[in-house]
């Protein structure tokens, strides 16, 4: 170990964290126990591009999503930064509202010609809370078919209520402990690519759903024959069609992902790369599901500041001006693609998934959480804060990538002596936590 | 009229956005027909301390809330934006947390000694939603009986499901359209000072609630011995007592308004003024209930950028250094005290209410709401943004609120010629809305 990682300033300030803050921080994908126990870096002081530097100032490459896979632009980009700047001298809350909302409104009408109106919020989570009000509102029925994950409001989590239908959605283990048990059986998962399993969730509500949602792509290819047909179904039965965008959006297109698949939605809701990194939420769709806003009541005060709105405008005018996507797409292939090669060399058995802007890594092994944890501690020592799962950015230059894929081979030949051998990896740790485990 | 309000391009692009975003914008309290219809300025460019400058460049004083009561500072206040845009310049959102929120947690349990944990979020409606969730899992009781506004979400909208439960809390009119049926009867209102009318909402639910929810202070002067009573209640029955101090916060005290009255709820809630504008809201509790965050699933991406805790913590210094809640009573108090000097002058019939720092106008007359009409239209036409209702700022000099109190008594005079002569206010554009109206 270069460093003393385990008794580090970021390991000291988390214990004192643990103590105030239940969990330790604000998002379960950023706890340091999901990526390496007792040896992550945990806080930053600053980041630019790619790069990033702990409490004690150590600077490591970020190849572990890069803000949740907010940052697509780079950390601290220089023209989204230059908006946001101006923004703050020129105050970003006042009694009269801004009017890059409206242009923000107008840009993401013109991105996707079929949504015809545009709400704003701060987070994902109230977002899709918003487009199921709406879509509630509109048809008049409360039931709702989901697939993947969509937050941590009532109406998603009262999935599992006296039952286990998030298992197999999202993290194994997720409690829906003060969620009013009246809301047991308002909504229902149902299986991507498997038409099977939305007619069966169907037939649990007599066909009465005020709304479908889900994500156009995750992990998996998406089978558009599979999409077209749920799309389908849901306009003969009435309801509403909302894609969350929220991760998939701003990677292959300027916009959703169902701009590639030329499959509209109802309503669709971006955020997280919009914005580079700024709160900022939109749920954007067809005026009578969005018009319902003015029959039912969606209202907060921090939704109307401006940061929010001129981090987006300056992302999306960074996105169409300097050939972003392509380069998102060519880096995620790059290190797909170098994840098999040293893969190869090292005779290990790995295989990739995820659009190539979200590059995910497996190793297909019965022990590939124990494997998984050994890569990113053996990667952090060699300077690269890493995971399984990533998001590129514009900020990764083809040096940095091959830095990174020259060091990924070197940890993955490390594996393979240690696996053909049969002996333990030698972590300086615990095994990274999968699933959602009490963290005192 | 000295310019051209009406055809203003504040109100031009008030048209464009009324198309593309229901309602026009993203909070009820910022919509221009709550202030002034078909003439408010509408949108700013730019603000500094308390003055905003709108799309045509005419300068305004604002004395119509600061931000809807958030920038008690002033507009771009420097200290804060200095912090602000350092956390810019070295990345607000990377792959790790910010120090700044554990140090942020620190501040609020050493401000709240009662108060042993702290979660963050983005706005009031979320932080409301979390602190109803964590108290629903503490208790294992999900009924919740409440007082006055708590935001949009699902659990306190279901007040008003095939009932109007929320008519002497809220905005009459407001609909629960696409909240859950299920929800029905799951929350339950009390009035304020009024400690029969909470034993009435204990009996509708046999005792058996979760918790109750209140601001500590609003519009009216409040009976401690009613909220005291209240607090015992509520550790008698197990309930979990929360002090919605998303408005009073910071106003008369350095936190939480309870702090003034020495009566400790189990769970407060803090936005708005605790970081001058900027979105960040925290929860704040003893660790029992806190804690139930660990067993439910409370998360978000943008909890964890980096703003909202800086500039609450600077927000905070500064308040600690500067005497701001002093100058905030004080300014609070001129203003009161001019208003009804200016009255009594125009021999009109006017009285104050709210706290020191959100000073309240009423005017007693049955056509009130006309009549303020036309005291903002005067004001706006003299180059004030004014209301019945603000928040004072340390950035009102005495020579600001002088000059503001002089246009007052003028206006004042003015409304008093028109009704002394029984003759209608020569209002230009149509009455301004107080309640939630359609808006197309």
């Amino acid at each position: 170990m270069k460093k003393n990682f385990k008794n580090s300033k970021g390991q000291k300030l988390l214990k004192v964290a643990k103590k105030i803050i239940p969990g330790g921080n604000q998002l379960l994908s950023k706890r340091s126990e999901i990526f390496l126990p007792d040896l992550w870096p945990s806080y930053y002081t600053k980041a630019k591009g790619c790069e990033l530097w702990d409490l004690e100032k150590n600077r490591f490459y970020d190849f572990a999503g890069m803000g949740v896979t907010t940052c697509i632009l780079g950390y601290a980009d220089k023209d989204v930064n230059n908006a946001v700047t101006k923004a703050v001298q020129n105050s970003t809350m006042t009694t009269l509202n801004t009017y890059e909302e409206v242009e923000l409104a107008e840009k993401l009408i013109d991105l996707h010609k079929w949504a015809e109106q545009v709400r704003f919020a701060r987070t994902g989570g109230e977002a899709c809370s918003i487009a199921i009000r709406l879509a509630r509102a509109a048809t008049g029925k409360d039931k709702i078919l989901f697939c993947g994950y969509h937050g941590w409001h009532d109406w998603y989590l009262s999935a599992n209520i006296k039952q286990k239908n998030l298992d197999d959605q999202l993290l194994p283990g997720l409690e829906s402990k003060g969620v009013p048990s009246n809301l047991k059986d308002s909504v229902y998962p149902f299986s991507v690519n498997d038409y099977q399993s939305f007619e069966n969730a169907l037939k649990k509500f007599d066909n009465k759903i005020g709304a479908v949602i889900m994500e156009p792509v995750r992990s998996a290819k998406t089978d558009l024959n599979f999409l077209r047909k749920v799309r389908k179904k849901t306009k003969q039965i009435g309801a509403v069609f909302i894609f969350d965008e929220i991760t998939s959006g701003f990677r292959e297109t300027i916009g959703g992902y169902h701009l590639k698949y030329k499959i509209n939605p109802d309503v669709a809701i971006l955020s997280k790369a919009m914005s580079n990194g700024y709160p900022s939420s939109a749920i954007i769709g067809v005026k009578s599901v969005m018009d319902q806003a003015q029959d039912t009541f969606v209202s907060s005060c921090m939704w109307t500041e401006r940061i929010g709105f001129a981090a987006a405008l300056a992302t999306i005018n960074k996105i169409e001006k300097k050939g972003i996507i392509k380069n998102l797409i060519s880096s995620g292939k790059k290190i797909k693609n170098g994840w098999v090669k040293a893969a190869k060399d090292a005779k290990l058995n790995v295989s990739t998934a995820g659009i190539h802007p979200i590059p995910e890594l497996k190793f297909n092994y019965a022990n590939y959480n124990e494997i998984s944890t050994y890569f990113i501690q053996e990667m952090l020592f060699r300077g690269f804060l890493a995971n399984t799962r990533l998001g590129t950015t514009f900020a990764y230059t083809d040096k940095i990538i091959n830095l990174y894929l020259e060091n990924v081979n070197e940890v993955f030949k490390s594996i393979e002596k240690y696996l053909s051998k049969g002996s333990n990896l030698p972590l300086k740790g615990p095994v990274r936590h999968t699933t959602f485990k009490r963290l005192i």
